[in-house]
């Protein structure tokens, strides 16, 4: 193991990481049965092969866990990136443990909203992950560009 | 190089991760590139520019690309994510060689499938990928929760 | 810090990824702020709750930023992975740096060129970024095929 792997915040990230893409594989399988469920498939194929019709647009039920999954999607990239850059750098410990733990917090609650319709939380779980990224991507900034220009 | 570097499951990994890049690279370009044969843009200017409709909806040929670009894209972020933390846990090295590897078939077949439209070969391609990535998932989070807890 | 974090490619690597990461947190947020001013919604529940249509496509302005969005996370994914590989490998520095400055240069050329409807600078500059990742995928295949295999 080298020293990155020994940190605290490196065992958080790592679990952040794992629940979110666990999270991503099940939201992605929970669409594709959806669709299945009610017969409204994407593709002519699957409709001639399981019987149902193929839509250009997918139905409310499916096209929502849709985008809850391409939500996780969109915001799984930026952390990824910005949480190894962290790590990488070196940046404060605590902090660290800090962001990470709050925006698995902030997108476990955005997935919630999301799905049970409550639009009002899913804005500010949403607005919360954002801005951890956001503090994230500042932070490292300011410690690459102290570090070597 | 660091003494993960140096694995051979490592090896395996970057060919799967580099292969699984090119393809959605050239998927993405294909989907383009058919538009443009066809004439269907998503954007006004580009049918004004090279003549041709703005469409809402991308048509059936660049659409199926589309998907396949997106599908490739929607595993690769979570395979990525799993892959890594496999490494850096320092899983069992055999077992890892069979995941990465087997996610590279899977995920070929996947694409195959998809661009010749054959639902069930498409749907256990998937299926055997996603298998493949939670049982990943499940790996690394035991490893990691018996390591630092 | 480990081997790989003192090369001074890896930094110009950290400051890209940085910043194409802020781009794309940026443009997600702009999506749903222009959602909100137009008054457009993808679900029921926001336009109950702040007023407006719940529309199945997403209406020209949100659409043009989204696809922007859409297209930044599309290249980040593959340039995240083949640059870690790039790094990883330990291929050449001074092309390393051209290949990461190269693609910022691209892809900020590309957004810039979607959200001001300038349809040849937006092709010309997908092809760039195109390119150099293929470049970069080729480059670290022959490499770490000459290395392991």
């Amino acid at each position: 193991m080298n020293e990155v792997m020994v940190r605290p915040e490196f065992a958080v990230f790592v679990v952040v990481l794992v629940i979110e893409s666990i999270k991503a594989l099940l939201l992605g399988a929970a669409t594709a049965f959806n669709r299945g469920k009610i017969g409204k498939y994407l593709n002519q194929e699957d409709a001639d092969w399981l019987g149902g019709d193929a839509v250009v647009n997918d139905d409310p039920g499916p096209g929502r866990l849709f985008r809850a999954h391409r939500n996780t999607l969109e915001n799984l990239v930026p952390f990824l990136v910005l949480g190894m850059v962290y790590l990488a750098v070196g940046a404060n410990s605590t902090i660290g443990i800090v962001y990470f733990a709050g925006f698995l917090l902030s997108r476990l609650a955005h997935t919630y909203a999301y799905l049970n319709r409550r639009p009002m939380m899913r804005r500010n779980a949403y607005t919360t992950g954002w801005i951890i990224q956001l503090a994230m991507a500042i932070h490292v900034l300011v410690q690459v560009i102290g570090d070597n220009f």
